[in-house]
């Protein structure tokens, strides 16, 4: 019988799912997990396709093709580990581990020099796009060992899903942690976008009062322009659903407190150490640490005061008003994304492409977006541009957008409404966009109290003035 | 000749200072330096006190009364080590060292448990007050080996600022990293503060068109009233200073580019590691960052459009009503600071007594304010406070300035101008005080795309819908 082109270890939903997408392509796929529970599962729905549920770990490597080529789908952190250290005393140079979890990406780069000299290969995979994304084909940032690519090139594009143009969603990203970290920086990205449709949906539910099926046909017109997503337009769905035990929509019965994962957090660590100005990644993990308070808020509110939110003017035009806003914030947060990836790459060394990174995000992942050809776009005009806000095409939408944005905003300081994350956005481009900011009096204050000196904008030097003289 | 009581290794101006401190208050002081320039400029600048400069280390290891008390006073990070390891040979049991710098916690509690065995006393202390500080008497926040505590606890709080009512602004902190984990988190109030500032200041002088001499009025009037503080104080002093090359303020000569040294980075990282919001310490931190791009600001600002600032209305008011904002940001900032020790609290189980903290920085360090004396009462009112939010009369305070607040930053949004620091106080204001957050939405979100399950405000249980049916 011939051998397996590809293994998989850890047949959870997204081991599965990404079993059967390539076995619809026509690979061959071996598949094993150390709980049999999981094995047996894996078996009943793999059943009749090209797929080789493998019972014990002797008979799932026997049965790979030379070079082994696997892929790990087991939750990130010592779970990895511990696939590797059982793998490892069975497997020859040449051997090739793949990553798919959503790992930290110092813990890619041990990894890779753990595995040094053996002469078994290791790629860190991003992958994106959920259960479904894997089923279907997500989008894939793979790092690591350069001389792997070429092994799984055919495998992983394969397995990717495809831009509008044919194109995979799926290059090399670059050596090292280089994969992991676009992942994470992917991830802040998405905080960042679900958090911006939480502050336009609760502008939409709690200043002007539209019912949640309201909601929903208005992210399903925002998901037919510039603001086509997969994130809009899953809002669009979910606020349309019905709770069959209230009969009312089921949004009113999810409780307010969501959870995370850790790789928004890592990507907002990241961005203070690289120096990386990112608020509004950042406010979004803070939102999501603050709404998962949820009996401490409930006593805040009662505790402390606010104005009753009260709109008043015409509901179509402060809807598009909205939409504006979010089409403006999500411009301030993906050039921060972007700016962490740049910064990145300087002082890793990477030669990350920023513009096929974009075209990557286009389909299977969660940021999947007609915006990304625009940034694409972008990052193809001018391959060393600066930052995002800069390029011609986004510069002018935020020229031609930002009075309502600006209204948007004020109204809902007014109304005591949080949108943390326009707020945070328009913080950063009006930040950003000024030739002078306030620091030279905070430089002052260093300078008075700690003797840290300044610079002068006349003439170069370092200066410190008694100030108590 | 009798022994010296203290010793100082590290004679920069902090090293100089404290020890001039001590001499001044009849200590007896010996001094060392690894340099010998350091140690001529120490033995001229002391000539005359109680203090002697030893010229090797064997002879300032000779000079100390046992058990030898030593506060090491060098840049954090390996210096540290370094002087640890050179003094380390000729240490005995019951010696005691004192790191006095902005140390990262965990190098405090990993330094402690190398020395442990070896009967050599650690504490880990943050200093804070600048050079005037250290010479006046600075805020110290000792942690560490507890038994080492009484035995410097008499200098210690002898060198320490007195607050108003007499006591020491130096205290017990806790065991292991708790000091220096303290004293980081000062410095990320004391960033937020000076954010703050800033905020208020870029409106006076961008938006009200104020010449620097009126807002150096304006600030030394606040600081006659409930925002009286030391950075207040000296924000009207800077603002006040003519620059003598060119006969116009000196701000105006300063170039506006902030530097950190990393306690701030520090904190918004914990924060994050903790789950802890605190986003105006992140956005202060971050506009330090943005403040450093100078050129490419310059750049942004020719090619990114907004409003030109106009006001219409009463200065005065207007002037007054940046006050209030100031004060309300302040408020959520100082709670996002205390929210942070409070969960190293539990997560270290260091018993930190968040009132004690607050009195020790009423005087001697860089945030000492009359404010501080409200942050005691609040915790002394509710040792158990779940957020100084809550208080009662801090609560009262936002209930009466918010509206004023609200409109600051409403009229900042729409002229152009970025108050991060006064946005994102107030985001977290009206985040937290809400009983419902659109959280729901996002859990939907998260639930969609990768099955991440939600809970039910009207039952128990974790409930997963299948969306796409």
């Amino acid at each position: 019988m011939a051998k397996q082109e590809f293994g998989i270890v850890g047949l959870g939903v997204m081991g599965q799912n990404l079993a059967l997408n390539l076995a619809s392509r026509g690979f061959s796929v071996a598949g094993f997990d150390l709980e049999q529970r999981q094995a047996d599962v894996f078996a009943a729905k793999t059943a009749g396709r090209n797929i080789l549920t493998c019972r014990t770990q002797v008979e799932f490597l026997g049965q790979l093709a030379a070079p082994r080529r696997m892929l790990i789908m087991v939750p990130a952190g010592p779970p990895v580990d511990a696939v590797i250290a059982t793998l490892r005393p069975r497997l020859v140079r040449g051997d090739l581990l793949i990553d798919g979890g959503n790992t930290w990406f110092r813990d890619t780069v041990r990894r890779i020099s753990e595995l040094e000299g053996s002469g078994i290969l290791y790629i860190g995979a991003g992958i994106s796009g959920g259960e479904e994304g894997a089923l279907r084909g997500p989008s894939i940032m793979p790092g690591g060992n350069p001389e792997a690519w070429p092994l799984v090139r055919p495998i992983l594009q394969a397995m990717a899903a495809k831009a509008e143009d044919g194109s995979p969603c799926c290059e090399w990203i670059g050596p090292g942690g280089a994969g992991h970290f676009v992942k994470m920086v992917h991830n802040a990205i998405e905080y960042a976008d679900m958090q911006m449709i939480c502050d336009a949906f609760w502008l939409v539910e709690r200043l002007l009062r539209l019912p949640a099926a309201e909601a929903s046909r208005i992210f399903a017109a925002w998901n037919d322009g510039e603001l086509s997503s997969y994130l809009v337009g899953i809002t669009a769905t979910i606020l349309a659903r019905e709770d069959p035990q209230t009969g009312r929509p089921l949004v009113d019965s999810i409780l307010d407190a969501a959870g995370q994962t850790g790789t928004g957090k890592w990507a907002g660590q990241v961005s203070l150490d690289l120096g990386v100005a990112a608020p509004t990644i950042a406010d979004a993990v803070f939102m999501r640490t603050l709404s998962s308070l949820k009996s401490e808020r409930s006593v805040a509110s009662a505790v402390l005061s606010g104005p009753t939110p009260a709109f008043t003017g015409d509901v179509t035009a402060f809807v598009e008003m909205i939409r504006k806003a979010l089409y403006c914030s999500k411009i301030c947060a993906y050039a921060q994304g972007f700016q962490i990836l740049r910064a990145a790459d300087r002082e890793y060394g990477w030669r990350l492409k920023l513009g096929s990174i974009s075209a990557m995000w286009r389909a299977g992942c969660i940021i999947r977006a007609r915006f990304l050809d625009e940034i694409k776009a972008a990052y193809e005009r001018e391959p060393a541009l600066a930052n995002l806000l800069l390029d011609g095409h986004f510069a002018s939408a935020l020229a031609s957008y930002q009075n309502d944005w600006r209204q948007v905003v004020a109204i809902a300081a007014q109304n005591g409404l949080p949108v943390p994350a326009f707020m945070s956005a328009l913080g950063y481009y009006d930040s950003y966009r000024s030739d002078r900011l306030p620091a030279n009096l905070l430089q002052a204050q260093r300078d008075y109290f700690g003797a840290h000196t300044y610079r002068r904008i006349d003439k170069e030097g370092s200066f410190h003035t008694e100030w108590f003289a």
